[in-house]
């Protein structure tokens, strides 16, 4: 009786096909195409089954939109689910009594209807995955028409509170786990494109690799970010060393050195709920109990705003190719000094390791190659120390006074050595 | 790398046993053994481990904690948790602008902290699992103290949103699951007590019994309500032909009829937040899917509240015993006219079932002899029968009117035929 | 698909009730109840799905015979179904050439052909479950017929071919495990016996409890043979100190010792098949790897001949309970020198584990007060030590010149020092 | 404790490296590289771990062994593991007087000593798989030195027996299978060539296309044999209207015909145990059962001997091919008239279809169009029709009499239409 398929059958065996229209008589007769008037319904149905029938439609509907539809559609959730402000104030002054039932009264004022939409809208077939292609779809109107932001924020936050980390469910990924997910590593794959079965292959099968990732139960199939893992002994300094082919492959029992080579986020529909940094320590400490013989847990990092940095300071970055020195000079200013305007490092990757607490330990040149590599980050990639002793101290640290933790010998080459001295 | 091992090993690999301390310094310190403060401590912390190891912490210590400590520690969570008025108030008034981030400012103060501080402690080893427990200690300590009314308020709605429907996992109960779940539908059987392990035996081995439960995803071998179903060639009449030993056994593409003859909640911890009717009706297709000759599924039920009823009516219930009209006539004037204060049927079991869209289909005599069955129901059992076709129909007609659907044969046992005329 | 249901739905479609007669025509008609002459038929029909269906009938025909028709069928077994000797003399006289197809048509002559009966019944939907079981019937009949002893040895080489080591499933057994296997568990404990649920619980759901068992997926839910261990610090002297209840439980990371406290055979049908010293030097061997704090791994062993061997030398066991270095003294001599006809250790517990490569360690006094431990082992019991960089060797030792490892401890117990001082 | 690291984990930690030095001391010295010797010690030694590691150890020799080195030990097995034919009549005259003890003896002289050789060999890590791969390389061997018979006889025998159809493990292929066995899929396919991970799903992934295979146990990731179905409306008559891509994918519960379309064993070395009929006949009945409107199950096959034997008459292939019928009646003389040298048809993958029982039912020009499909078959594809009802008859009239099931339509393209009248 899997979760899915009896969905479906209650749907067809219990209601059948004109179940909406039996239960719901003329009234549905007119609103059975118009999604804004069916949420109004789902909201005040007390049908249970009903109400997942309504709620099926309803995401069928959305998803039939096309592009000026679905801004209608986002245009009503903002306009007409929206909290009424009136209401919130009475409630407010009501509950200054202290009054259990004021108290609550007042949280339900001030709860935009669409949250519970999104909430009935969940219990249909598929409804998180649906959701989530949803949310997708809304970041991208948004981006054209900013008011739509209110709706965010409460799928936004439902979706926080759904994904919570006590429902992450981690799983390893090798070359036993089942096509269906593995066609969505190839495809979500962010920072060294996996070309094709073979390449991801020797991603996973080889003893001395290593790909965990986060999944939701609701979201079979689906991994939410994975990290994939070389076994070393030392630290990789090029991506070309971690992915070239042939290579001698290392009893894992040998390795000193586990690096982090890439990190995927895999569904856009969850933009801004991050999974990346416990995925990153639960994985380090997995691989420690397994293999106590791993002493370093290091990414190998690409630099992605380096080159365009670079050019905003008024260099070529070909220029700098030629000249070793000036380049890791330009790297060690560009992570340690440039910020973003919240003042958190510039660089997306390194606000993120960083962030997470790990350390800016070395820069490495011509370290990736590929055209990605050299136009975006000028050929640098960095290691980035996840020190499990330090990590967390190091996270508070950083979040607390954005102190970044770099080893010496990157700060020795700032081109102004006392530029980052706090 | 299953979750719950993973999360243990990362507070101890990475943290270990002073991690507290050593992240928190002095501060912590004083705290240490205070849930009040490591609380709020909780809620401000950025660290993504220590923010687990926080929590952790935090409901060990609820756990520990006599009955007077944890009344002192509902006192802190309704008051020092609570909703600020003013700040809410201030924000709606700017939020009357429409501008997102003041409705989004609403919305965050219009939200009392508890909630997000039960979301960060559900992140925490087991956690989903311990805030359930711990609202089942709260409904006890609210029942003293009515003032913790606003703190389930808050808890309450983050589990209804978490056991939203689309996260419940069916799954069949027999003789192959794990008598770590087994020993549980043992202890959580609330209707006709399981005595033993053979006793359960009879009830889920045999090819003409099944047994259906829903499962959450964050808490494994825990059901969170079941149903006990006998196959059977007409209705049962009698929970002695259900559950005698031995009995023939039916081969299930004989049967005609399914019959739900034990629906239990498993969790007082969710208390309130329901789940049976849909488990009913997702079985009842499952089965109808299953096995097609099936044609009716229908309850064998008690009436819990009919002897209580009859004695506050001015009768013995013993008196009635031996006159069975008159037994007949005071079960259908109970089943169909005695109300609760909100107007709703008064039997809780009927109030279930009809509220669910079942009919009231047939009385039953001498039905359940067991001294609970004589002494609470008279003896009295009913069919409800959940008329696939009827259900969701019957459900909207009896949330909107309060419309019972009943057959004939049991109105024309009403004392006053036209009592509930409507 | 599941391979049973998968098979019985072959018979059932492709065949039908009646697909016997249908293609077998008048010749089966008279066979159709007859087990020998459908074995017959069995052997020379072609058909792969009519042979499945006769193998399932032949099956279904011995299961239904009472005590006097199973002698006659087996009796049919020894008779029809030899070898002709006179044709084994032509073929190995044919042979002598060298010739392949002459030695293929001697193995085929030498080969009686009931082996080949077996293997087709075999293909049968659980045919292998329902061969053990024929086998268990087999046994007993063979007690009564030595005359069938042919038979079993053609029975046993084809069960010692699929029970091959290599085809063993090792399986561990806890509380998560199937309530089907459990009470299996329960039923097949031979040595202490297990009363209920809660007693199985005891033994299985503790940290410091393990149980292990021997699986063949030809045989689902049936444990072929299991082993009960208690992890301890220090060797366990007595088996109340391990069943006893409540008692405290050891973390498993601070135990020293397991204890294989008892060990079962489980299938009749299988006897002289003998999986017992593979599981126990497996288990010693993946206990070690998880928890490599234990240094010991040792028996908790009854000597179930000894009250018997005390009464044959003209004492009586009761007696010597209030003596005892007398009682130690007996123990000794019998476990050390008292010998089978086959020169092997009398003791069938002591044979079992000495000749597995164990040592004779330890002799516990009123280590086990049951009725049963008193009346066969005067309350003693033995550890033997598995010591895994010796168990080979003693093996090999022990199966060459007999020579039993024996603690210097329990030698010095001997009546006579000198008795084997080989 | 999985089975195969369990194995490993006890030759370690029982043995260690050296254990067969330290068992074995001397004599092992000299025989640790040679397999035959150690192939002697095996038969002798009793140890069970050390016998495993002695298993382990040939087969490890063995698979080094170069082709020269391979075929030395084959002919040491041939010579020094036969049997001896002068005790074998010696045993013979002894079973003349009837006692089981002679006839277990005689069993016992006629069965060479390579057989449980083999048995033995088994009980290594992986052992099953590690003979299977050895039988591959021993036909090889075999074809360049035919002497080598006999061995085969003994192991193919084995492994008959061991892959009984009891043991087979039915399951389904699709996308959600583990890519490790897919790779298998796509390098095993035969018939059509898979060219790569995409032409892969197209045969996996949609509703109306469904791949099933059997497993052994003891080769967990290895299919046996697998077959390709496509559920469709009508027969489909060329394999480009079955392989094109994209196309419109049929509701499986539309679908009235399922198409065998291709069907490959994966095993070399289970050559000539044969599994196909089976999984065919497997397959229809479970697909019946689960879609009850499928009427049809017919294989859309090659016709791989036709252009030779078009050839081999005296025709050249080119010429019919614009001569539709001519092509047409050579295609149904060459089928149902060619025959083999043991009176079956000639094609094998008519021998194979009309063995299990099939019948020729269409004959389709232009039916595949690849460089493949026209060099072998002159384009022409055949409609293998399995009618359920009929195919146990059939295959045993075919069996019996060589009698062809062909349809009229068929019978009617002969060129001497009384050619086949029988």
């Amino acid at each position: 009786m899997s979760k899915e398929k009896s969905f479906s059958r209650i749907l067809r065996n219990i209601l059948g096909p004109s179940a909406l229209q039996r239960l719901w008589g003329d009234g549905l007769h007119s609103a059975e195409d118009d999604p804004v008037e069916l949420s109004r319904m789902l909201l005040t149905t007390r049908g249970e089954v009903s109400g997942v029938a309504i709620a099926d439609r309803v995401l069928t509907l959305i998803d039939d939109l096309d592009e000026p539809g679905f801004a209608q559609f986002c245009a009503a959730l903002r306009d007409q689910f929206e909290v009424d402000i009136d209401a919130v104030l009475a409630a407010a002054n009501a509950a200054k009594s202290g009054a259990p039932a004021a108290l609550k009264a007042l949280q339900a004022a001030a709860e935009p209807p669409r949250q519970e939409l999104f909430r009935r809208l969940n219990a249909a077939p598929r409804g998180t995955a649906r959701l989530v292609a949803f949310r997708r779809r809304l970041l991208d109107a948004q981006r054209a028409d900013p008011s739509f932001g209110p709706i965010d924020i409460d799928l936004r936050h439902l979706l926080r509170s759904w994904f919570n980390r006590g429902f992450l469910v981690p799983a390893r990924i090798d070359w036993q786990t089942s096509a269906a997910v593995l066609e969505k590593i190839i495809a979500y794959e962010a920072v060294h494109a996996i070309d094709n079965w073979d390449d991801l292959r020797q991603r996973l099968a080889p003893a001395d690799r290593r790909c965990f990732a986060f999944f939701h139960p609701a979201l079979p199939n689906e991994p939410l970010i994975f990290v994939e893992v070389a076994l070393t002994r030392g630290l990789a300094t090029s991506i070309h060393e971690v992915l070239k082919s042939p290579r001698p492959v290392l009893s894992p029992d040998e390795a000193d050195t586990a690096i982090f080579y890439s990190i995927s986020n895999c569904q856009a529909g969850l933009a801004g709920i991050s999974f990346g940094a416990f995925l990153i320590k639960q994985v380090a400490a997995d691989l420690q109990a397994e293999l106590p013989g791993l002493r370093v847990f290091s990414t190998l990092s690409p630099v992605p705003g380096l080159a365009r940095w670079i050019a905003g300071q008024g260099h070529t970055p070909e220029a700098l190719a030629d000249d070793p020195d000036a380049l890791l000079a330009a790297a060690a200013d560009y992570l340690l000094t440039a910020k973003d305007r919240a003042g958190r490092p510039m660089d997306p990757v390194a606000r993120f390791h960083l962030g997470n607490g790990a350390e800016l330990h070395r820069l490495n040149l011509r370290a990736d190659l590929s055209p990605k590599g050299v136009s975006q980050s000028c050929g640098v990639m960095v290691n980035y120390l996840y020190d499990l002793d330090q990590v967390e101290a190091r996270h508070e640290a950083h979040a607390a006074s954005g102190d970044i933790a770099a080893a010496r010998s990157v700060r020795a080459r700032l081109s102004n050595k006392g530029a980052h001295s706090a």
